[in-house]
């Protein structure tokens, strides 16, 4: 789809103002399209050179555009854990604490996932009446008890864990696909993923996936939440056939240019089936690009590092939403916001109160998106167990300091998260503890984390003490959740999912031997 | 300006049709918005994470974008000579030779300055007809015979040299302000730029000079050219009270809402004469953002090192062109550019000959612009004498690297031109000859110039044979022009410019004592 033509070429067809009255007593329909490991800098609009996402940029230009806008964590499960929690992941258990300040994950011999007390967004909306699906990686928990349809969601398509392989099935199994809460096939064997080509149908599969429930729910009425998380710029990268080869980026950007399409598909399936003003859509990603992938990793454009670390490339999102005659076309909004926030706000523009027996760290947003306010309020980065750094206003302040993997640290070897770059006495190689006096940062005239402010300016003076009162009260009212990400057992991986007997393609489980997982990172 | 007006208010105040009918026999006029300092990622288009550029924001929206476009120099005074003479500054003496790879200017004790052998643009449009005015920093020599009106200029309103001071007027004078061939006044003395609170109406000032230059051509019916070589963005940086203190980023953000202010103003004065159809403008800067000035500098975005480098920070600029009814809105060419190409193009623009008797290095983009065509071509980056380096499509060889000051590199002190940034073997602080076996990089996959190609990967040796060619023919047929900038005199200092025995500030000129320059980067 050219530039210009979302909603043009929507008038053009007349579908306008035929079907899309929105139904002010009805609740609206909810899309968040989470991508994977997409940066800030790799969106056209936030000053990709390549400029591959003309249907982003559109829909910016259509919709109100965040450039403040944070996940609550630099790594995809907590990130997402949070997202669908509304809760920092210390407390919803999303964390390790087998080493202090280590980034962790679920991989497929993890044993946690996301706990029963956590109530999720989709476990809400249901309750109100939404039928919700999520489209590709849930990332969880992969045990049976923590599938999405176990939390709220009433259709899957997609995996548990990353789309990581190829697999032997012998001492690893490749990740299953499911369809609701059935195993339908595994990456490598039924979905494939050419390794060297770099070729896949999947993003075009997702976005029948998405762009068919739309038609579906279009019709019935229902309203929905649908949770497009999909992967293709998530290693190992990979693009259909008519898209690879097409950017001058290598296959990442191959990648964004389908995913960029699939947004345009998307949003052009809700005018087609007359609901584009009665559904909000969110689009962001869950955590920095992976800088340390080099030319295989996305874009933070000038921000500091990426994945993996609290520096601004690992935690902030290209964030855009888009709700035509709700939210006015062409703002951008300096609102700190976070992935959290849309659990908040997704319930507040339902009408659906938040639980009230938590803490709840998203806020609502709506004040922001329907009347362009803009609220303080902090962001927390955090590493596993560990407040790395707090942002209050345009000022940051890092508690801690930590860029580089702990192999890296220990014996020279290992992960560069911020390969090119080296801030003295910041992109620290070691866990550096700054809380008695923290590095403070402007991010307005120093969006890249380059220049420390020194501790006798007076701008330091004047924003440190609030900051640090800001940093005590969470810490002083901090209960944090049983820790998920601790244990980890080959036994547990996806051996015999739901769905296997059906299929005969049910492996045999090792014998279980639990251990602490290893978080080098 | 709020943004989506420029063309849209037009269209309310009902002046587009009624007076903006092209003339297509007659000559486009011309107007060129040359930055001073100003990186390609301090727009908002180009991803500046505050977006303070709402007017250049709806000036690329309305037009075509260039994010492949090139300054001649990563220096100011050769990179404007290369753009008003079409030709490299190692050709038109833009350079020194004192030292091998030095970058040089046009400080107020230079003797050199345009020779009367380079023709410039504005001469050749004042031979077929055009009135030109130059508002702002000229920068080509200011000895009385090499003035804008002794090379094509038939106005002037601007300073011969940067702003810098105050000083004292005994052993170095301020920078005098001419109006066409007078000296009016002085920096700090008659025009102010508060050097602690960084206020100065100077902005503003460019701003009327040049609505009503638009506002009397247009009633004439003579066709123009206006060169709006504005500063604010270079240091001492400026800003007028009404933008004081108006951006997150401070002084320098400041300046960029101004100057972005300025741009929306011209356009809108295009509009309201009734001549938007017939100007043909483009908006640029002279070379990357001073990246050691650090908070007080601007953004190269994802772009490595700044001003006085040959990395893309340095000589990467944010340009885009505009021209309604004859450029088709919301295009991005990939067109590798240079600021040397204006001169082919508007002289092609305007069916004048280009002089036969010499290289010309810039190309017309005319097809580029009105055909959407992309064409070939080398980017060569120079520092003074040496060729450092050369694009060729989306691939960039460096012949040398160096980064850094020869001062630190002698003596551990001196200028970091990139800070926070450290490309082993890459940013180099000596000078560093790979001339043998050539540093390569994809700019597609890597514009930030982080990633060497390895001499024995396959896409190496496919593109650098090619390459090497290229530099070698352009090496062959290179006949270096006499070198302007290795010569300086306090006695050729701005004591005693033209007009001030009128105005009675003639200052006493000291005993001429001229001596190589040292040009220490």
């Amino acid at each position: 789809m050219d530039k210009l033509e979302i909603t043009e070429l929507a008038e053009k067809m007349k579908i306008i103002n035929k079907n899309n009255q929105f139904n002010d007593g009805g609740k609206p329909n909810f899309v968040i399209l989470l991508m994977d490991d997409m940066g800030w800098g790799d969106l056209g609009v936030f000053g990709e050179p390549n400029k591959e996402t003309p249907n982003l940029d559109q829909m910016a230009a259509e919709g109100m555009l965040f450039p403040d806008f944070y996940s609550a964590n630099p790594l995809c499960s907590p990130s997402r854990a949070a997202l669908l929690s509304g809760r920092l992941p210390i407390r919803n258990g999303f964390y390790t604490n087998n080493m202090p300040g280590r980034n962790a994950y679920t991989p497929q011999n993890i044993v946690g996932g996301i706990p029963d007390y956590e109530i999720l967004l989709p476990e809400l909306l249901q309750q109100n009446g939404y039928r919700n699906k999520i489209i590709g990686k849930w990332h969880l928990g992969h045990q049976p008890h923590y599938h999405p349809l176990k939390h709220g969601f009433d259709e899957w398509f997609g995996s548990p864990n990353c789309h990581f392989g190829p697999y032997d099935d012998k001492t690893t199994p490749n990740i299953p696909i499911y369809r609701d809460a059935y195993m339908i096939g595994r990456y490598f064997e039924d979905f494939v993923i050419d390794i060297k080509t770099g070729e896949s149908n999947l993003t075009q599969m997702y976005i029948k996936e998405a762009t068919d429930f739309i038609e579906k729910q279009s019709k019935t009425g229902q309203p929905f939440f649908l949770y497009w998380a999909v992967d293709a710029t998530h290693e190992p990268l990979y693009a259909s056939s008519s898209f690879l080869g097409t950017s001058r980026r290598g296959l990442y950007g191959d990648a964004v240019r389908e995913l960029d399409y699939g947004v345009g598909q998307i949003l052009m399936a809700l005018w087609t089936f007359g609901i584009a003003k009665n559904t909000f859509v969110f689009f962001s990603s869950d955590n920095g690009a992976a800088t340390y992938a080099k030319t295989q990793g996305g874009s933070n454009g000038p921000f500091l590092c990426g994945k993996q670390t609290t520096f601004e490339g690992g935690s902030r999102e290209p964030s855009i939403a888009f709700w035509p005659s709700h939210i006015k076309s062409g703002q951008i909004s300096f609102q700190t916001g976070s992935l959290m926030d849309l659990f908040s706000t997704l319930l507040d523009l339902s009408n659906i109160s938040l639980p009230a027996d938590r803490p709840i760290d998203g806020i609502s947003l709506k004040d922001v998106l329907l009347n362009g306010k803009t609220i303080e309020r902090p962001i927390f980065y955090y590493r596993g167990d560990l407040l790395m750094a707090v942002r209050v206003g345009q000022y940051k302040a890092h508690l801690w300091t930590w860029s580089n993997s702990w192999s890296e640290f220990k014996n020279g070897s290992g992960v560069d998260f911020c390969p090119g770059e080296n801030v003295v006495e910041v992109t620290t190689h070691d866990q550096k503890n700054h809380t008695l006096q923290p590095l403070l940062f402007d991010l307005g005239a120093d969006p890249g984390e380059k220049y420390v402010i020194k501790p006798t300016s007076p701008v330091y003076q004047k924003h440190m003490p609030s900051i640090i009162s800001i940093v005590k009260e969470h810490l002083a009212n901090l209960v944090p959740g049983v820790p998920q990400l601790n244990l980890c057992d080959d036994a547990v991986m996806n051996w015999a999912p739901p769905g296997c007997e059906k299929l005969g393609r049910c492996l045999p489980i090792p014998k279980s031997n639990p251990s602490k997982c290893d978080w080098p990172h």
